[in-house]
């Protein structure tokens, strides 16, 4: 049984959804991840919904883009946290994405997270998952000082180098 | 059986949305009104789209605010020509509703009125069904004609009167 | 006789336009295609607002971009339903063609479909006609079972290979 | 014969169109007022744009709001310069009015004023005739004089009074 | 010990974020409300951040406008899930509220609700919470089908009256 | 003595303000170009705003990017009627440009172009100068004419053709 | 010798304006409050950019609504820092002000508050003249903790009430 | 001890804020440059906006993009003027941290430039240094007179070429 439910409007969204298997990987966190359309199958949809509680997952990541209306409707068929990625669009940049996304009527909440946001959905479903569970929540703390660390080592290289020497790393 | 099917999300669209009713009324075309909750009715919504066009209705017209999914799911599980109308929302002035109901992706339409416009909603109705019934194009050409008239009529009198009078008797 | 009319403003649009017309002629249903331009031939878009109901057809598809008035004004004329198409415009990314195509005032409905979105304009002119026609609307129905299929494939497929072994397969 | 044609797409315009009127009656410029609606009186649109030159108008002003499409398509129709104002909308303040007037395709332009701009309209069409007419020119400069004395006026009062005074003079 | 901290940047959100606060009472779950300013109290925010965990809370919900900075704070000091509300803004309708939460950068996830969305932010802790409790997760199943029996109970109630007589007792 | 005075902010606008020199020449109307920055040299500005008349010039057509200050500061200095070109910027699409550009205050009007629209800005000042000048406007109805049968041609070539032949004749 | 001049586009700015002024009063930094139209009076715009450091000035406050290039325009004129208010637009909520101002070109910059933000124009300016007065320093650090102060009571009272007891305070 | 602190949110930040440690290096202001991340490293923000008066410096410059929490936090914890840099977003253009920097609350101003406006981030900290400092206003009095100088030249051989040569000129 898997924790976490992965699915995305269209093969399509997978390159802007990847980075929520990956990180959840890293975390140590078993997942499924498919495609589940809801404009094209939305009796599949309603079965996801559904039956998402009853096979064990615990949290359900959907990302989707332009009228995006995956993560919310998932969230009206099931009682689990859902958290929701807006994919960019190719005409509104993602706009129409995040709006058909985080503008849920009371009642139905979607936790949404930056236009392309898959690395975050990932890691916030495994601090939902840690906030019961002092495992995950010590990986998410020595995740997070890793970034801490990785962010000090390039001040300290850039305070030493100074900024037009580090330019010109950066450009090679 | 009624042509036209029209839903909305919420009682409290009923009076953005009664326009539709009321142009369906003084064609003569026969419609049920009812509420449908994308997110708190899922099942109901569901089933509406499946059953509609076995109904014998011949248009969907779905109305709905904020992270407006109704008319979207709906076209999503009916074959049938869906209407939607953006309800102007309480903070971001309806253009959540309006790209969360029209940005739909290939293969699944919804046809999308202004912000509010519930009495296009009805009348864009009409015109499906009178795209092979003539005497309701009849009556929609009729529609037009009162329009222009009563646009005719508000010109002769602004002409004749000039604009300063005319502005106070509107203050009336 | 055409059953539908296909217009748009400039030839620049047909490369966005052109998925109106590949999905009507997929569907089996006849098509006009033309340019006519609101605002450099309006003599010809009075002409054919004025006589496209006459000519037999029924549902009217109007793609045009920026100050798109093309699908409105086609709509002003003539009593047939009308189906917009906003074309992405180069600086405002096709919000001034959506908003100058859906925002129509009580009495003349566009039924506007997403930016760039002539495939949805050509399913939808089959959905208005298969209110009325059983043959069109089973075309309809297989139409989007082939779409839900394609889905399903491509479900079916990542679940097995995994996402990242897809991931790849997607690149080449 | 007037030289400024004032026309506006719905009588529920004039208050915000008012203004053009006045600057121009105040200048001592013929105008002509009327209601030409683009949507619901086609055929006068066209008409008016065909015959504006020759009824020896020198400049066009068009207000509307929403889909704003009545500046746009006289300009389409006349060789006149036409001055177009953007009407406040219900629901998007006039951002759909101003996309849908300013963003023209190049052949056609309309000079556009502000979101209800009419004041402003009521000037520039003054400008326009002023170009060849130096009395009116003149009587422009004694506008704008007037504007800067006003200015002035206030900006005295409000160093010799501390700006607490003037703002209790102001709530009065 | 409480399982929800709730934060506001000032008391002037209170009526805003009151939901939060009372869908936790009616589901039974415990939480603590204070004022923490991202900007005139930042060491209070950095203090909050760190020892949140350490206390107990399971969840953090925070509430801002204008340039939101709270929520995504917290999230920058805590590993705990940080719910993020964007409140209304004066000026700028909560869109600056809603893109300084949402727009958080990977590594730092905030799940964002909608403008205003208290109500959402407390049920969406209950779920976080629910994710590993089925007490809680029973709770929010039954307040959702509470929620689908009252559209239910008026759908029935339109249906039955007519939508001009449920108009009328909605205005009384 | 040159009838339009047609400056820019910067030799960067160059590219998207040559099709007003190109269009004014095409025209026969005398014309003088320049850089004035409003920003970087605001005496020139000043200048050229106090003395434009006096030099004989009829219109002035100003473009600029970015917080484009440059036509509504020489509307203020001088009383020819200037006409704006907001330059798109390359972060806001001109969205910036346009609003800094159409939203001046009562009594400093200026005409607004489209966002990179200096042919239509060649072609307005044109109408400016023949709202007095039959010979001029002669000119624009033939440039207009000759507009009308290019689509025209394109319209009967399409049609003749068919869409994708002549999608193919395109991408050549 | 004042150290802070502040000037406004119109007199009817004052109410938006007036934060700047009283914040300077409460610092004890003086300054002059006047009225300077960039449209209405671009001669004295043009004079007090000139002047202003020559008079003595340290810090230029301008705001302005809708095309608001006052600040910009000074900024120009003057080589001191010019402080700038978008102040809340009619139509567009402001942010037609806001772009006007904050999108200033390489080497004419304005620091930019937030729409109405004349508080904190009024603080920065004091910051300013503080970056080389350790006296006004103090008094901006002794400002900035009564805010912190008053937030830590309103906090220690809301946790004390609960709030509940809270909300019903502030409805009195 | 330098007089400028430059810090961003991120090394990918760097090209578009190098502007402002070129422009601080030629006008021979000294200055520090680091990289603080007020999401990952939120104890070293704390730190720096704590210490930044006692260890000398008079400004801050913080650039970030998205969510862009790095100017106002900064602002929070010291008393110094921050100029903050909205940097341009991958996904928003910019917008998002636009609204994130500019629209503080009351009490913690950020003066903000255009997006990726470093360049003028670099002279405003100048700018506010110059506010006490005569040699330092005299750099900025000939940086800005090279500028016009500069811009008169191109004016200059733009009216000796005429702007069809110019262009070519461009083009190579």
């Amino acid at each position: 049984m898997a924790d976490v439910l992965i699915v995305m409007g269209s093969d399509s969204d997978l390159p802007s959804m990847k980075g929520a298997a990956e990180v959840l990987k890293e975390l140590g966190i078993s997942f499924e991840l498919t495609i589940v359309s809801a404009h094209r199958t939305p009796e599949r949809l309603a079965d996801y919904g559904r039956t998402a509680a009853k096979k064990g997952f615990k949290v359900i990541i959907a990302g989707a883009g332009g009228a995006a209306h995956l993560p919310g409707m998932l969230a009206s068929f099931s009682s689990l946290p859902v958290v929701g990625v807006p994919v960019k669009s190719s005409n509104l940049s993602g706009v129409d994405s995040l709006y058909s996304i985080v503008q849920m009527p009371p009642g139905v909440p979607v936790g949404t997270m930056a236009i392309n946001g898959s690395v975050n959905a990932g890691l916030f479903a495994a601090q939902i998952i840690g906030a019961s569970d002092t495992k995950i929540r010590a990986k998410i703390d020595k995740y997070k000082k890793n970034l801490e660390k990785s962010v000090l080592d390039k001040a300290k290289k850039i305070e030493k180098q100074g900024f037009d020497a580090y330019l010109k790393t950066m450009e090679k």
